[in-house]
């Protein structure tokens, strides 16, 4: 078996390769890998079924059974996904600027590749794929360290791809999965810091720590999404209804999903009963201040604990505050700088929550569920970033290139008046 | 004494009213810091007086004793440094992209400040009052952890900086100066991620791989400029001497001199002599292959420790290639990732170089000095960063700033199919 570092090592000899192809032929590069993917169909369903069974055999949970369980529609949806990638723009080699200095020198900044990126995952075989797909995009090589759990399905989604780079020509290697899956060899892969360049974790909270914890190459995470929803006191009360409630319950288990309501005093009177309402017909458990169980019986009392909490559940923390700047600080105090939204129709109040908050996402008048790379335009996404680095917020494939500078000159020094022979 | 959290977090809640302010609020603070600078000439020479004569005690180098020694020029200096940075473009708040969704919502991208910076630096007190102005610039707060023999000089600078805090009626602590110099105190900085944001460590490498081995906080950093000029078949030979001559001589001890310089075959034997006759003349020492020492007989043959070495000195390696793949390969193997220069008139020679390199600048025909972030529009620079994340190359007050999502709609929401009361 090779070590973490020659993988490491093969991984970036390959990735040059990748980031000095042309857009067209990095195009064909995913596609080859969707139609690898379709044509692996067999092969990776019985490795997953081999992994399903060991997992089943192995008492693990039903949801994580789920996450881990592939079928025919999941290889559809995974082969549609790298094809969706390979249609969307080409992020390498544009030019983000151009500027002609007094001395003529022609200064460019040039999106590059950023080298080799290691996905660390838990037990979903599809972000093997993804994952894949998006480096190879940006013109990276990755290593793809997922879960044991999902290990058989792992290898095989790889081999497909590594047809893939044989039909293009291409030396494999610029997508591994690494194949030693003890602890010790992913903490060996963090601390690669002369050849792993980014680190993206995907997983539960305990995953990201454990990865921030011991790594010695640049990490770009999230621990969690405690995403806030403030009623002012001029929202329109339809309007705040329809974030709540799709905010809240459509899908409550993302990280995009609203944790805690933040409600205007003045509005909080005819307003909030009707929310909690609401919410409370549709499952919700509510957790509310003083104030807020004054206006709606049904609420047990919140503690400080629910205000930092990622429920990932049906269950809401609710504040009634006396202002847009009492909201502000909780949020402040309790967020996580994922995604916070205001209810408003007052459009300086808009812009003062706007400029006081510094999370990933802030958003009026609109549901905080959009914060999401494919809803925010960026085709597909990688992860979301609350690390105030490189990238914040959804991440696509442009937050894996990185900017550097080209310059194009006739000569030009920067002592012309030295004689030079 | 505060302790390094407490002076941390003061810097946090002082850095949030920072970066609230409006651009012209901001522009004033920067002027009245020049003007506190100006206003306190006095102090500043006095505390660095103490500063040198302990530091002369001590027996210290006649280079360091240089770069701690303020006189009056050097605080003019300081002053219009801090001056130029207030009439540099604001980079916070700045939409670098505008997107409406077929949904109606309007997707920005707006640069906002990164938090809290540290830096990490040795003897020059200039570094505070800079570091400072353009930390300020971008809506920061910055903790300063100079070098100790700089202690007196940097506090007297920060005590300056703080008046001008005041008479614009802000807290202090946005510019703090870290008063506890012990190792572990500085490793005690870096390692708290809950409150500072990025380290950025200027100085020898020592220092720089001291706080990349200590960091928990990202780190952007450039160890070494291993720079090369490469001479291609076609390139004008005029043209490529004054590149080697204004590359190698004018500054030898700055990260972008010129340190290899690499030699199509075609070429060498009429251009080589000229070009190597020119700098023994300026008392550069040559170490080179042993094809270049057959056409110029007065270099020492160069080990492959003196191609990866920055010399900061009058020396150059000298390297005869076959062509420009050689030269390519040579630079990925011993290049730093900095600054690499060509020369030639053939363009897609000069396409070529500039795509296989993944150096942070990447030059055709230009001189290896430019890569400064004044020389390449930045206005000023807080450093150089080799590191291929968040910023590549000359860092300017841009660099420390992060990008974003600002979302506005009308009520939309993911799933409008749900009633909601």
């Amino acid at each position: 078996m090779m070590t973490v570092r020659d993988q490491a090592l093969a991984c970036r000899a390959a990735a040059q390769q990748v980031a000095e192809l042309d857009a067209p032929a990095r195009h064909q590069l995913l596609t080859a890998m969707a139609e690898a993917l379709a044509a692996a169909e067999t092969q990776i369903l019985a490795a997953n079924a081999e992994d399903v069974a060991a997992a089943t055999a192995g008492g693990t949970a039903p949801a994580m059974l789920d996450r881990l369980c592939l079928d025919a529609s999941r290889i559809v949806a995974m082969v549609a996904g790298v094809r969706h990638v390979a249609a969307l723009p080409d992020p390498v080699g544009v030019v983000t600027r151009r500027e002609r200095r007094p001395n003529g020198l022609l200064i460019e900044r040039v999106r590059v590749p950023l080298g080799v990126v290691a996905m660390i995952y838990e037990a979903r075989p599809n972000v093997t794929a993804d994952a894949a797909a998006l480096c190879i995009k940006a013109g990276n090589g990755v290593i793809l360290r997922g879960g044991s759990e999902a290990r058989h399905s792992n290898r095989a989604i790889a081999a497909a791809i590594d047809n893939a780079f044989v039909a293009c020509g291409l030396a494999t290697g610029a997508v591994t999965v690494l194949t030693d899956l003890r602890r010790e060899s992913m903490i060996e892969l963090l601390q690669l810091n002369d050849i792993v360049d980014l680190a993206i974790p995907r997983g539960g909270e305990g995953l990201i720590r454990f990865v921030a914890e011991h790594a010695r190459v640049p990490v770009i995470k999230h621990y969690k999404g405690v995403c806030h929803l403030f009623v002012d006191a001029s929202a329109d009360e339809e309007l705040a209804l329809a974030l709540l409630v799709d905010g809240k319950t459509t899908r409550p288990a993302v990280c995009n999903a609203l944790e805690t309501l933040l409600v205007h005093a003045a509005i909080a009177p005819q307003w909030l009963p009707r929310a909690a309402a609401a919410l409370r017909k549709r499952g919700v458990e509510l957790r509310g201040c003083a104030r807020s169980r004054e206006l709606f019986a049904d609420m047990v009392a919140v503690s400080e604990a629910d205000y930092a909490a990622e429920f990932l559940d049906l269950i809401l923390a609710v504040r009634v505050v006396d202002d847009a700047e009492q909201a502000i600080a909780h949020i402040r105090q309790f967020g996580s700088d994922h995604t916070e939204v205001i209810a408003t129709r007052d459009e300086l109040q808009a812009e003062r929550f706007v400029r006081a908050l510094r999370s990933a996402v802030v958003m009026v008048n609109a549901s905080s569920r959009f914060s999401d790379g494919g809803e925010l335009g960026l085709g597909a996404e990688i992860g979301i970033s609350t690390t105030r680095l490189h990238a914040y917020g959804p991440m696509g494939a442009e937050s894996l290139t990185i900017e550097r500078y080209v310059v194009r000159g006739e000569g030009q020094v920067r002592h012309p008046a030295i004689p030079c022979a």
